[in-house]
């Protein structure tokens, strides 16, 4: 693959407009690390006018997080147009495993082929096991626990799918890497989680789906490191993280990138 | 009652999952003051999922603050939950007197006996006249002219009522205590009034009302004060709130707390 | 006019109560800059109340951003409340072009006669082309390339119109003025055009819509400048950009104020 820096610059050279449909905690944190990291963001919701809209983006982004009926339909129209289109969509299946609408939903959502599905460890095996590939959700999941049933959903589903957690694992079924990246703050600021999905819905632009989504998240996990040197708790950390992100330079992610084989 | 820090350390070494139903403005700084302060929670609001999801929950939050009838109906199922299955829910009767939807809303969540009420003067005295017992809302009234409708309202209830101002002034009717910690610049940071409910939420898992909802507003106040150390204005008030939310320790806040009986 | 200071000076010993129907993005940065500015905000929707608080209120804002046809409906009742009674409203009519819902709704919400209509230069051309003078919205449009779609529009429609953009430039249809005040990072902080709208609707309280726009969007861009110098990247602006608005006093907005006639 290319050096991970090289995804960063094109990103910033196109920059894509990002269409996003979230949760209410995340929006504005998400549009916020779009906007530090280079792309352009858009949130639009209303069924009336998702699909009109989804036609001019060049990526999506589909969030479970605060969920009702009429948004989940709105995400499936948006997703129908980027599948048919054949631009990229990333599915975060957040607390994919709590509720039986949040599992209707997540199967609904797959069956409609994202390029990426990215969530914690829990989330991940939730998803696997409403496929009869994994096992039930546990908040005590580690990365490595997860690991069989993200292969096996990348598998089924020809998504890549991204496990966050303190060393990243992202594969699409047939190889596997580890990101090193990050710092033990970022899980204590809400939905940083979630404005990942808009990094690397960006960086999948014209770009190959396994390696521009490892890019994207040594670059998220490394401003997280970058943040962490000027951050007392969390809330400075937040300022920080979004600095770091529009700061940053290609070269300086291929150099502090930690990426390695699985 | 226990030292201040003991409530700290308890709910710190749980940390409870709370599920919060609250206002678009409040969700996200609301999120980030339950991280940084130790809890885990949930923002989970649709009627098909929102009583399963409860029942996963320690503690719940409730707040009228962008209010519509949907979210009314979703309010009023969690609630139910908790106060059948004896778990605590907070309920924030923001701006309870501006219209006749606020006043019903409020009244029926009243019914489903909250175990704190927490508001601004105005707030509580709008909520005591609904059942009679107070005089309409003013925003200019002071926490001592609330204290006697706040006895009246806790006794009706049975709830803990919490009033937020300079100094806070908490009751259950029968005894009360007055809390000075806090800083001039919490009101000019949106939501920081509704993000304690959060607090106070996980904070009163598995502890008694009283002392436990004294403690919570306790901390919350103190954290103020060492942010406004940090502070030029209210944007680096807040990332620095958020700072002191989490490097308090236990023995911090029972050394810095200013709590007397009223 | 009066110098750009006695506009805030004027809004600080008000201070208004501005009643904001935004998008989901938007709601907590535009509360946090009213607070920070010295107004009082409340985020109101529901159909069942949206009249009844508008009544409340002296000043309103309407923002299409996450829009959907509920909210619009809203949207619209609480504008005809506010033009019926002779007070101020602001349109930020947002992505006005993008989708046919937004046409709709943004002719709905023209007709009721906005106060004061801000966007950027793109939304200007889209909303002028919904009234047949000018072209089809354009990212790549300047503020220069919207100033005779300004004059036309506000002419039309009786409004003041306000193109944010490097120099700003703001009309009533007849004379017309630029604001050169502003600093490049305030479109890398996601919804501050947004949370503009909540500081003019303030300022018009009582004073001529055009003065009292231009002040509003100097005290803006000046707030800008000083975020500037105490700021890394995005995230630190924020924090900054909030203190600046709250340290601000009258005699530096008018010192520091950029105002040309155009």
């Amino acid at each position: 693959m290319d050096d991970t820096g090289h995804y960063l610059l094109q990103m910033r050279a196109t920059p894509p407009l990002v269409h996003n449909i979230t949760n209410f905690v995340a929006m504005n944190i998400m549009a916020n690390v779009q906007l530090a990291a280079g792309a352009s963001p858009a949130m639009v919701h209303a069924r009336e006018e998702v699909a009109e809209f989804a036609a001019l983006a060049q990526a999506l982004t589909v969030n479970i997080g605060t969920l009702d009926p009429a948004w989940a339909e709105a995400m499936e129209m948006a997703a129908g147009v980027m599948t048919a289109a054949g631009r990229p969509w990333v599915l975060d299946p957040v607390g994919a495993g709590a509720t039986g609408l949040r599992r209707e939903v997540s199967a609904r959502l797959l069956a409609l082929r994202p390029t990426v599905i990215r969530g914690n460890a829990s989330e991940i095996l939730a998803l696997a096991g409403t496929l009869g590939t994994g096992r039930g959700a546990d908040a005590t999941d580690s990365v490595v626990a997860a690991e069989q049933a993200s292969r096996a959903l990348a598998q089924q589903t020809g998504a890549v799918v991204a496990v966050s957690g303190p060393v990243d694992y992202i594969t699409d079924g047939a190889s596997a890497v580890r990101v090193g990246n990050g710092h033990v703050l970022m899980p204590r600021v809400t939905a940083l989680g979630c404005a990942l999905n808009g990094v690397i819905a960006a960086f999948l632009v014209g770009q190959p789906a396994l390696p521009a989504t490892v890019a994207a998240m040594a670059y998220y996990g490394l401003a997280g490191e970058w943040a962490a040197r000027n951050a007392a708790g969390p809330g400075t950390f937040q300022a920080a993280f979004l600095d770091a992100l529009y700061l940053m330079t290609p070269a300086d992610l291929t150099q502090g990138a930690r990426v390695e084989p699985a």
